[in-house]
């Protein structure tokens, strides 16, 4: 099957195009009409860096792409526009293969209003996904960067921690599953190999008024420093606040790991860490609640100074950078 | 050094940002302000399938990538606006070799008037470029797909043909630049190394009233049957009328090639093909005088029907894809 067939066989899996686009894929380039503002970030993944090919389903891997590139316009409270792809295909995925891929994609695409509107294919060494989305909103002010928090303001997180990084644990350590129940496994395991993107949780905190939101890749502390330095205020986090994913303090005893380390260190969970004024926790969560996707949790505040500090139950504090990145993502590229 | 002081120094290189940018790299989007309409596409570029790291500079490299999208919205007849880019860095390469290929996109940013918004860095195999670019006109009107061409719409064509195949002979066989001028072979092995978009072209074509445009990547026969196949239209093209670049009749002899097969087939010139009213064309040359790119050349016509007829001094056609593909774009992905 040549590249062409291949890309034509990509098209017919593609859904409608979103009102925005006017021209989608087939053309030299897709024609969008934006209106107010957009959000544009790109991702990559890559086999052995990324994900491994042979640790779960291969609509899973299209599904993190495509949801980590949406997880930080869910971080701005944008709306999910458009996701532009690069596949790099090696030369030992077959054509049903790649189109799993593709599929894992499009469902993903269809759960959460993205139009696919176009791509690139290609040969590469190992399977290599590069996605670019487009997210949307009224106007430029209506989008939450890494840089407003202001001292003062509370700090809430979406969801719960620790679950992708024990997930990972499950599946290069299978024998740890016997700490859990089967399906306990399972979930940590599809946290880890398949990220819910918070979309509509960011665009319900952005609408009551959240000053600075980062989506957790790289890992809590790694990620709260970018707020920190951006916003150029300090964030104060209480650990005992920190909500684990149910099956996290068990794998981890199991590893002989301390469970915080996996909530802080351990990255890839995807939720927002998000800062806004303190008197907007109650419309926070009635919002958080009417989006029905995940609770929300305060876990500090933001204060006058730099950096981040993890405040341990004892009194003592934690460094940023305290425990070794658990996330395959590398630390030398 | 770790991928945050890698992407600080890529930042520290980014030009100031363009007018529609709000936010630049450094957050979890850009956020962009587009106005009108917005024409975005991505191109991927990965070493041992499209370039070779040992053929030419690495900042080649980084303008190639870069150069081969923004050639898909010079076919759009849009204005550059913003790029995103994903570096996939192989073990191999050091930090000043990445930053020397990051110097060619910047170059050519800053010749194009493209903003570097955003991007990843990551690990990979072997160096890996994907680059998604957003272009903008007013309106989607003002947009021109492959898929206007009318039967009685005169051909024409930017610049010349042949040359990035002949400068890929000339890189993978050196004594074959013997036939040639050491300068003739240079300009070339840069056609082939460093193509150039043709954006002011494009707009300038687009505003007199072309039909239908796409860039030349894959050879002029492949690429017209995708006017054809989106027009629904048949093109004719009159071999005798295309315009070869110097040097491409003399480096084909020396290979016992036929120029005709580089010009048709070899792909990479990153020309317009383009469609538009006979009526137009004296309009059209004019207006790419003012632009200072490239000539235009009148190459054939619209014509009710299907598929592509390259016609021969002799008075035989050329079927497309008679010729094999010279490019180095897979057939099969």
């Amino acid at each position: 099957m040549g590249e062409f067939e291949l890309l034509a066989k990509l098209r017919e899996r593609l859904p409608q195009l979103g009102s925005r686009v006017r021209l989608g894929s087939g053309d030299d380039a897709a024609v969008t009409v934006p209106g107010g503002a957009t959000a544009t970030s790109v991702d990559a993944l890559v086999d052995g860096v990324h994900f491994r090919r042979d640790q779960g389903r291969l609509e899973g891997i299209g599904h993190k792409a495509l949801a980590t590139a949406l997880s930080d316009l869910a971080a701005m409270g944008a709306e999910a526009g458009e996701a532009y792809v690069v596949l790099g295909v090696p030369a030992d995925l077959s054509e049903d293969e790649c189109l799993q891929v593709v599929d894992g994609m499009v469902a993903l695409a269809a759960k959460t209003g993205t139009t696919l509107a176009g791509g690139d294919v290609t040969r590469a060494p190992v399977l290599t996904l590069a996605v670019t989305v487009v997210g949307h909103a009224d106007s430029a002010d209506d989008l939450v960067s890494r840089g407003g928090a202001r001292p003062g303001d509370a700090l809430v997180l979406t969801g719960e921690l620790g679950g992708a990084a024990a997930g990972l644990l499950l599946l290069e350590r299978p024998e740890l599953a016997a700490a859990v129940s089967e399906e306990t496994a399972e979930r940590l395991r599809r946290r880890q190999l398949e990220p819910w993107p918070r979309l509509r949780s960011g665009r319900a905190l952005a609408a009551v008024g959240a000053t600075a939101m980062i989506d957790l890749s790289d890992g809590l502390g790694s990620d709260a420093g970018h707020i920190a330095a951006r916003s150029g205020a300090a964030l104060r986090i209480e650990a005992a606040a920190l909500p684990l994913a149910k099956g996290v303090a068990e794998v981890a005893a199991a590893a002989g790991r301390n469970p915080l380390e996996l909530a802080t260190a351990g990255g890839e969970d995807y939720e927002l860490l998000v800062a806004l004024p303190a008197d907007r926790l109650g419309q926070a969560s009635t919002a958080i609640g009417e989006a029905e996707e995940a609770a929300l949790t305060p876990v500090g505040e933001v204060a006058a100074g730099s950096g981040v500090e993890i405040r341990l139950p004892g009194g003592e504090s934690l460094e940023t950078g305290g425990f070794d990145q658990l996330a395959r993502r590398p630390a030398e590229p």
